[in-house]
């Protein structure tokens, strides 16, 4: 179990490398890089970067052969420099020279199946075994990976990528320059259901699912349909994997969200925000812009002041520990009273 | 980003909607309605509803020609009024005048692909590209949507709809009006295996995944086929997107899950329970008929008694706060032990 | 709704069963055996197992033909015993007589497609619409089910079995004898964006994942590539349904991860490890070998020490003295104080 070894035959300099980007060398510009490693594993002829201080260490004895960093860091730097304000940044940038996705295989594949009056834009994609319903429109350069559904009145914009085994229900839109993970499912019905003397009636779910332009979308995530107004996923979102989002959702531009999160339904988050990844937002509420919440958070009311925000308590303890830490918890009250004695006591002794 | 707009030529008075329903009408009978808005956005022709009592203060000022509330609200009201006892359930009947789900086509596609012994019924309606196995029944008037696989020996009875891709492995059972959302698994072998000297031994699951009638499922949901005895959910039992059902389980008639949360192996749980979002319940314990466990909570012990449950501390609060809280928390025992000091010095003194 | 009836028609001694186990027999061992039951609803003819001490109670009146047990249950058990020192393997292996797993339909499906340069073994079974990339290899008795999405360069060691509808992402290596569960995801796009001013730019994700042999995996969970290196997942690692896997996740072997947690990216985790549902793992920590992590339990530091770990306050209580606990948890600091101001009168008075 080794590194990738399908990153082979790839030679770049520095300099070709750092074309175009606004960073300084300090070193050799003519060094040629062959691949790229993490700072503690890399080798001779790799590049690697420093972007969280916890790897700092390794800077003195990394065997790579340049290190994309910040200026602070670079007289620590024992090898050729990649100098940038923004190093996370500048080695994306750099790592796509080593994008080892294979190539699409173009057209439109002779398994695919279409309903009636749909508008696939010629330059588009389709995967082997998609089946687009009625009325879809496609966009220039959007692919489809193999055994998408596409149900009837989609509108997928130009540039969209999306890859296998996607469902989206109908009449939900996608913007441009989106790419969704397979396994996802967009515009399934949201969970309404009227409560009939202790049996549940299904709610029609009357809306959709929008989703702005550059939305990311991780795999198997849900996006359920809006009940009477759209669900809305606005530009520049990105969604990590197993995320649940319910019907009416409201999510502002450039937010992102990790991992197995839910939101519950009509609740409105802000731009610019960034929330962990196992939390779960109750329905109803608001967050505003620019606010960051923890992992594992449980939020229950709105929140309408930008900063950080955390629930309950956390951190690992011994399981002993932990035994202990929840008998004291649910013996509070007992010091409670205990206080309240002592208060009694001593206003009785002065 | 706008409400659909897919819903346009739908007209209907007032006096139509309601046919059959047990409400009365406080205004104009003859009202047109073209279609269904939240009530802080409904426009002229919108019909809206009250049923969130915060949601109460748009009343004076909403758009909508008319609103479904209760007796009590019917004061408050300044336009057209559907005076209902349950207005979420009257809504529901309502809304689904304006259902613009697409009318499915029916018929077995002709890419479908079928076991050998298998009894579809000629009502049925198979999507393109599923895959049925051996020994399938398939009940009348039954949807599969595109690229469900089928397993061999699945019953599936009658009026039941599965959305696209959805797996259900062989020997389930699948009931009347049940509905599944695109991505679900049903089946799938629980989580059993015997521990050898520090490796793990797979242990067969023998049992089943038994589905009631008018069950719903939501997108990307998981239920685990039975270890010896089969996995039940009752009759009614409304699931949402994204929840882990483990082997053995069983889920009483008409209880509704949240989305996001897990349930452990051999777990019951009882008619008529409400199950909040990402809640995480043990496995081997019973919770009793009538339970409400609220969001985000670990079920660590069975629940005898009727009522209305939660665990932990939760209460969303800045990170400064959460820190200090934290800490607080954690030195729990050093207050406990500074009581206890102060219990002792002032009986010194008494 | 019954057990399952499918088993019908099998018939083995006791003797059987056992050959080649390890255990002994007290009782009759040409008892016939006809089915497998939980203790408490086996009937006669049936063979059962304890190993759940909570079920010890139905040891006395169980109408079991025999119970799989240890040589300290014997003398409480009223009917033929198999005595084991482990129990839940012997009945692993006995159960696999009454496994019901329809037989697979060997060969390669007619719907099935291929890309170019792929080496395909000739005792392989590909399912129905299984779409191949190229320079795919698939070993010796591998089952791939229907509808399976096998990207570029995947490598699937021999005998390893894979149910319908899986992504396997391009370059992807999935060992010897691993089962892989519907709708998995495995490879696609770790969750890494560079901040960009306020906007995510995506970084690209170079690693691949590996999956050791003898792995387990549950429906839908879903394992991300590696950023630069890979996500490992190494030999006899058993993961359940609905877990997410971040990028660079390295699980030690033989380690056992129970439904809906995530593990964020970066992270390693030992070998022997037990780690209970819907934790939450933070990225970029290390935790050591044979460590037990309970259920529901955030982990935010590394851990260094073999040993049982949890977190935060559990235990399920009624909402009333839930809101009282989370009350008295928030005023903590008003005790604090009181106390302190207990601690200067009391130096006062003395």
């Amino acid at each position: 179990m080794q590194s990738p070894d399908f990153l082979a035959n790839r030679r770049f300099t520095l300099s070709e490398l750092i074309e175009g980007l606004d960073v300084t060398i300090k070193g050799d510009p003519s060094c040629v890089i062959t691949g790229i490693s993490p700072i503690q594993q890399a080798k001779p002829g790799h590049l690697t970067f420093l972007t969280n201080s916890s790897y700092r260490k390794y800077l003195a004895t990394t065997q790579a052969s340049a290190v994309v960093l910040t200026e602070r860091d670079v007289d620590s730097c024992a090898t050729h420099a990649v100098v940038s304000a923004n190093p996370h940044l500048t080695y994306a940038k750099i790592a796509d020279y080593f994008n080892n996705t294979p190539a699409i295989k173009k057209g439109v594949h002779a398994t695919a199946s279409f309903g009636e009056h749909s508008d696939v834009h010629p330059t588009a994609t389709i995967g082997a075994q998609c089946v687009i319903g009625d009325h879809v429109s496609i966009g220039a350069n959007v692919v489809l990976g193999p055994q998408c559904v596409i149900a009837d009145g989609v509108t997928i914009a130009d540039d969209t990528v999306i890859d296998a085994r996607v469902t989206i229900y109908h009449h939900c839109m996608i913007g441009q320059r989106v790419r969704i993970a397979s396994g996802v499912v967009i515009g399934s019905d949201g969970f309404g259901f009227a409560n009939n003397q202790g049996e549940w009636y299904k709610v029609p779910q009357l809306g959709r699912v929008i989703i702005g332009d550059d939305v990311d979308i991780g795999a198997n995530t849900t996006i359920d349909r809006g009940a009477v107004e759209d669900t809305v996923i606005e530009q520049g979102v990105k969604l990590d994997n197993l995320i649940q989002i319910g019907h009416n959702v409201h999510i502002g531009a450039h937010t992102i969200i990790a991992g197995c999160t839910g939101i519950a339904g009509s609740t409105v988050i802000g731009k610019y925000c960034m929330i962990g990844g196992a939390c779960c937002i109750t329905g109803h509420i608001s967050i505003c812009d620019k606010v960051v919440i923890t992992g594992m958070t449980g939020v229950n009311k709105s929140i309408t002041e930008p900063g950080m925000y955390s629930a309950g308590v956390q951190g690992i303890v011994t399981y002993q520990e932990y035994l202990k830490n929840n008998a004291r918890f649910h013996r509070l009250e007992n010091l409670i009273q205990k206080v309240k004695t002592l208060e009694a006591e001593i206003n009785a002794l002065k």
